[in-house]
């Protein structure tokens, strides 16, 4: 037993406060029992959390592609997924944390045992979903960390250096995207210069590692504080694209010669059409956000220049970490994306103040 | 000088029989010079010539994104790029072919000083199309092979070996495509799923070089007679989709996984949903052929499957070459895929026989 | 418990006959409880197993550095791991196989909760030989199937087609040895042209995987009736090391040009520097051989020719399912290296036959 | 002809100075001819070089695998190979450049012609040497820039922006060299940890460079005062070999685990053997130096360990481009290593302080 082991575990109450989804965007403070955690997991106490837009996707319409059975609206599921922790007590055979350890998160521990999995890419698991399977994607498929504690998989979690504060460690999740995505376009692109799409988290977090990694950054967007911030992330060029056609701008921008990458972060229904003119040919774009409604995309113009589109899914090939180095050697300073912070207990006008961005806001952080 | 170096090339003519575009699908018999080679090039005499669609396209239509200046209908320029020939002269400083050597050809020559080249991605070149440059692309933006003479550079050159008859060599550039799609596909694909839709030449050429290569190979279509063809030259499944949903015979051959890669040879318009949806999570999905307009694309499920996509133009990363070991090695005999041979003065009606696929016409092979 | 779920494993039996090794070269028969899969392992019956050169080597001197604690030398530890069986129940969760299912195997269950594992590098798990973490080496660090029964985690089976001698399957553990060679050297090697030293079992069937790959492939070796199967396998060409120097006789086959690709499979002192004089300027070379001294080697010739060496353990990237699929679709015939079949209850024969190389045994089989 | 296209051209002087090679240390001043561009290179005025010890190398003893024919010592054969120059004027066909445009260099513009360089490899060129095939290696088979004017080829050249000076600017072609290493070794190297061994030139700038790409940097070395430098360049942690044993340092640095990058700058003989015990299990290492003589190597570790070993040979895969990035972008301050400037005509003098390193002299910078 977990508690014979770590006499600290001992103040691990029975319950906990959380907030469960009972219906779309009908969330609920609950008092449910601390989860226990099983081999090779451990249970961590949430010291912050932010908002993803995925969150309140999930916590509106649920994500009935990913999740096997009655989840999410049953009254009992917990979302959320971008947080910083501390560990709380180890699962059966864990001794690669300990009690105390601060850690932040990925969203994805694969199932371990699938084809995907085998060879690395787990957030493609073949047994998305599957529990049973020893799948978990924390705030997706399993109770997230809109709650006093929660579970994770040892796979899923990096150390943070004692000087990063909870609110800057909870985006580190997203620079995790972010890295991901830089990872498929090449992953050293010092030297290259890549388009940034929509100064969204991503988007920013996006532009904020391309320029730590020697790139030479675009950043387009339709506000300017959104893009005047891009630029104190790194951005070298911003365009708002209701002042300047996007095209023209990076024609201009490049002496007509187009842009390496795109990394396309806004979900516009033209992106993907818009970032393959802006490539060179033989250029590559990554789709780390996407329009909700089918688009019509130029095939040939995609064939005919040689170009490669990547679909991306969560933070894999080790992102996570990745994105926590740039942010732990100070290659930029994050924290000016957490827009607010609220206690747990006011976790709805902290959703509220995420999707109806109210002062702007970018990242709307929740501490238990 | 050329000539004090090569005795043979004495019998070179001075002018040649050669096809010129005067207009959209105007093709006329003119007597023209035969070409010099440049340093790094030779003068071949063509022994045998396939028409591939984009033969056809160019003849009907041009392909104006890909031409500088007045071309291709200027009464001058010569289509044709899918051939074998006999080197018949060497430009300046050539000693790595001998007057005599049977070759045959990849279409692009690159630049070989923009930043595509220098790294290798030729059929990306930045200066596609500008002659002054160095980049050619024989049949495209430099003249092609209906005609008894034409000129390359001897990167687009790979000997053929004597066994392999003029008619099955033609066939190699075809090869050549299908081994760039499964080379960006990831190149060692033995063990692994593949489909490829549609039973054109490079569905043929694709099915054949996967099996060759070790893939388990599902070959989609419309049409028996082509599925059979391709069941020949080595597909392990093959699917008439007038018969059957593509999407629930896939579900049907693999137990439900679905398949780890897809070559879409078919540029039907909903080829790729399709072909996602055939997909297992992360798989990948290559482009080879594309649909003249635009099409809807569900991104959404690219982006939440971890889905790539490659449009791929020619045949990079010496394919034509890898594609020539598997046809020298015997591993498939494509030569059923020859449907007919015409003489080079009948060319247009071999063409119409392409076009018209007169007798189910594959590849209409023709012989100066 | 398993037993309730699968009323087929009434017949398993609570003991087993199986070789335990009591120290160098100490194997007894002893009759041991047949063990119980956990958690994602499934038992198995074991139909045939190859002996290994390593099993050699572990039998006489243990593997310290591989494995922890008392073993190998501890009265329990069964050695053996190139084996083809049958499932014979099924641990906890697992339905991705059933019960009479036919594999063969991969060494390697890595312990899927170290960097390496997570990312795919599962024979270089971190965690390498501690079986509380998860990690399996069947054979090296966990009981292998020198036995009636034995167990394995489901990522290191995959399933025999029925038409595949139990024999033959046998093989399969090698061919991925040299499937996963193949892989790193650059996975498509159509083409290009490979020098395999050394005509082993691992040599021999990387000469017959290159070639089934599209590779043109020399075989180098000192014994002539070891270079005519390799011949048989697929080699285009062989050399008597002992009747011509090597790297002359490369220079005469391939018109001084040297080679791309050299996998190593000798252990010979020389193998490295003689290689490395073999391949043209930026080639890579393979050893999935070594020798058991240290070795000179030409660094700077490295350096200057920017050659790259990969060492390589095991079978790596799903090499197993790979080799299997060329094996599965005949692309040659791998049983002519079966020289000779014992009882298990034989197997110090059966060893000896394979250490003594008696009746220039190649891959000598053991059948429980 | 290009000076009827430059008129700025006509201030080009017959003549130059230059020091040509005589024999073993034998460099006199001569006047020269001021060099040609032919098509596709342009005439640059040397504005400062740096000296490598490559330089020491050929000067001293010349490189005769490298060079065909009587060069070095043939009394007109200029060395050097670290510089910034301006554009003087342009061969036939550049627009690519302007007259007066700075620029730094790479040392290898391939041949273009060869499978090689067809495919990106251009330092690996099959015509190495072979100046009629188009191969150039200034300061090594070609040319070199202790000189007032020499040729490069376009592909060989990168604009330098105006606020860096000449100074810095000629260690771009060292970050180069560091900047292909870490291409080798992964690229996206933010979040692992690396070693560099030899705080020379190259180990300081690969220290400096994978810093700014995220790594974590432990530097080894002999002397205080570069080790020092190292860490003001951006080495996390250094140790001095001859206060401590690296192994143990790297231990103690890594609470046991090892390192995930090996980048070998020392040369020592011992350096592999010691760099491949700091790697964890499937590490990777590059040498960008060697020893003198062949030196023992532990292979059995190297495949036991699933090690890969990579030659480097020059700054390939646009290395040099992606070094000035970060350079450009002042990730770091190289200026220190610039350890004393002198004119050209003092070149002896400055070869003496580099080569007896006088004043701990790193870098030693000349001015034409």
């Amino acid at each position: 037993m977990a508690t014979l082991m770590q006499p600290e575990s001992a103040a691990i109450p029975k319950t906990m406060k959380a907030w469960a989804l009972f219906g779309p965007n009908d969330l609920r403070a609950v008092e449910k029992p601390v989860p226990t955690p099983g081999p090779g997991e451990v249970l961590v106490k949430v010291n912050a959390i932010a908002i993803c837009g995925t969150d309140l996707e999930i916590i509106a319409h649920g994500l009935p592609a990913m999740i096997e059975g009655e989840l999410p609206f049953n009254g009992s599921f917990v979302p959320g997924h971008e947080y910083v922790a501390t560990v709380a007590s180890l699962g059966e055979g864990v001794d690669e944390f300990a009690v105390g350890d601060r850690v932040t998160v990925e969203v994805h521990a694969g199932c371990g045992r699938c084809e995907r999995c085998r060879h690395g890419m787990y957030t493609s698991c073949l047994n998305y979903s599957k529990r049973a399977k020893g799948h978990r994607a924390n705030g997706f498929t399993t109770d997230g960390a809109f709650a006093e504690y929660t579970v994770n998989h040892i796979n899923t979690l990096v150390k943070v250096p004692a000087f990063m504060s909870d609110e800057e460690a909870t985006l580190v999740v997203t620079s995790g995207t972010a890295m991901y995505a830089l990872d498929v376009l090449g992953g050293l692109i010092a030297g290259e210069t890549i388009v940034v799409t929509g100064p969204g988290p991503i988007g920013l977090m996006g532009a904020a590692c391309a320029k730590a990694l020697g790139a030479t950054v675009i950043l387009t967007g339709t506000r300017d504080n959104r893009l005047a911030l891009g630029q104190q992330l790194g951005a070298d060029h911003v365009v708002n694209v209701r002042n300047e056609d996007p095209n023209e701008a990076i024609k201009r921008l490049t002496q007509g010669e187009g842009v390496d990458l795109v990394l396309e972060c806004s979900g516009a229904p033209n992106a993907v059409n818009e970032g393959m003119l802006m490539l060179k040919r033989g250029g590559k774009l990554c789709l780390a956000a996407f329009p909700k409604e089918q688009v019509t995309i130029d095939l040939a113009y995609m064939v005919r220049n040689n170009i490669y589109m990547y679909g991306i899914r969560g933070e894999g090939r080790g992102a996570v970490k990745r994105g926590l180095a740039l942010m732990a050697q100070r290659k930029f300073d994050a924290t000016p994306m957490v827009s607010a912070v609220f206690p747990l207990a006011e976790l709805p006008e902290a959703l509220r103040t995420a999707r109806e961005r109210i002062g702007d806001a970018i990242k709307v952080v929740v501490k238990p």
